[in-house]
């Protein structure tokens, strides 16, 4: 498989936009006639009403973005029957042509973290036979138990042409208590950051940009135009634009002047543009995407 | 429920041992007997596997220890079929009368913290109704994303009487290049104890320890002194003992005057202290249990 950084700058070249789709499914939020089909008797139950919802935005999506990023959290909470689901969506992203970001915020040392890794990403191998697990792109990771504990990801990663987003500069409200304390002059995130720029230099793409890019939020401007200049071979995913309230001029901050470097997440935004109620709720998908897309051009 | 303090204050007193036992399954390790019973043919023989090495683990520690420890990566690593094994190992655990903690190190914001909470404790609650889904003790959690991404999962945790246990200094040999770096006179780690400590005091136990604790590894034995100073009223989780090269001695500096306050972890040591070829495996495992009950009393 083509290293995971030139397979994204295809995509997003191919699609001419920025624009990241997250798959973050709520039941309250799905349209009507899908809750009518899967009332809430199980969590299996909840699980086939994301997976007959997410299946769809796939479709509406696909040849249209470059990637999809679905939030583990939510499958995770129907249990093992909302990860087969999962399972199944990004094998159909995949068929479709999408690249995947298994949005887990994964985090942990040694084996440990290789076992999350090789799931997420290339396969686990066991007594010498690699099974694909959830078989994603890229992962998003957590940098607090330091160097020696991504390191693992980026091993796993590499071997099978797949990527990592390490968690930087997040979109909440509160994310400067840590992020932002003054660590010899520099705020914590830019430490974090500085060591991204390393990882990421140690395999770079045929664009410059490496296999390790970095999260930081669109409702930060400034730290996204500053990450920008000092990490300019870092693929940046930038969520909080829309719902969250950073704007498209904000987001495209992330850009570097040859257009590649940003993809900028919409999840509420893109997917649940329309009122429950809604019988032509594709119709406002393809409207909201639209939108996305011409707001976000690379 | 009564609240998680005051449960593991009692469970540890009875059993009068601070040891935990890490469920930390890898198929090279398990004994020869149970690979033959299930071959590497899938992730789901694999899966059936760890859960029939696991659940004896649970039955000969049962009623010794006051805690089990699953890694959530090892399960997740098999695939959907893992965590259905996983789901019923914390089942068979609850049935035993152990106390668990979930090793996911989960960290996310908002209503995705919620989820991976109320997945991991309390349940998911969805359309008015609740669904157990991992239905443990406690998590632990990542502090990177910040208070305001922490908060969710304690506020989770609490509604269902449950713990979470955030990471404050990991055992791995380089989790200071983030944790240690000074800010403000003082290491990162050391805020993030801080935030702990005051998220912990919100709702004391009877014996004043509160319901959120901090993760501390016993290959930093100084930190540990210092930080068992800084936050008397806060449970300590101390990985690194045994296999990762904490001594006994070391660990107990978690332990307060009154023999609580401490859970000093062991996976390999306890559950896998035998060659997979030995036949008496079981035999090599009480007696790895009872030293490690020894060396480690309230």
């Amino acid at each position: 498989m083509a290293p995971f950084s030139d397979r994204l700058a295809e995509a997003v070249c191919r699609t001419a936009t920025v624009l990241c789709v997250g798959i973050d499914p709520r039941y309250e939020s799905l349209p009507r006639s899908i809750r009518d089909r899967f009332p809430v008797e199980s969590l299996e139950a909840v699980a086939h009403a994301y997976g007959a919802f997410a299946s769809r935005i796939l479709e509406l999506v696909a040849g249209r973005v470059a990637v999809v990023k679905p939030q583990m959290a939510f499958f995770e909470a129907c249990g093992p029957a909302g990860l087969t689901v999962l399972q199944d969506l990004l094998r159909q992203a995949r068929s479709l042509g999408l690249l995947t970001i298994l949005d887990g915020k994964r985090g942990d040392i040694a084996s440990t973290a290789t076992a999350y890794a090789d799931a997420a990403l290339g396969g686990v191998t066991i007594a010498g036979r690699t099974f694909p697990v959830w078989d994603a792109d890229a992962l998003t990771i957590n940098p607090y138990l330091g160097a020696d504990a991504v390191e693992p990801f980026l091993v796993s990663a590499r071997r099978a042409g797949r990527g990592t987003f390490v968690l930087v500069r997040t979109s909440n409200p509160g994310s400067g208590v840590f992020q932002e304390l003054d660590c010899h002059g520099r705020p914590l995130y830019r430490h974090v950051a500085e060591a991204v720029a390393n990882w990421s230099a140690a395999q770079p793409g045929a664009s410059g940009l490496g296999d390790v890019g970095l999260v930081v939020g669109a409702t930060h401007p400034a730290e996204l135009a500053e990450l920008r200049q000092a990490c300019p071979n870092v693929w940046f995913l930038v969520p909080g634009y829309g719902a969250q309230g950073g704007g498209a001029a904000e987001a495209l901050l992330a850009r570097r002047p040859d257009g590649l470097g940003a993809l900028v997440n919409s999840s509420r935004g893109v997917t649940f543009p329309f009122d429950p109620e809604e019988p032509e709720w594709e119709k406002a998908i393809r409207l909201a995407l639209n939108r996305g897309i011409a707001d976000l051009p690379t």
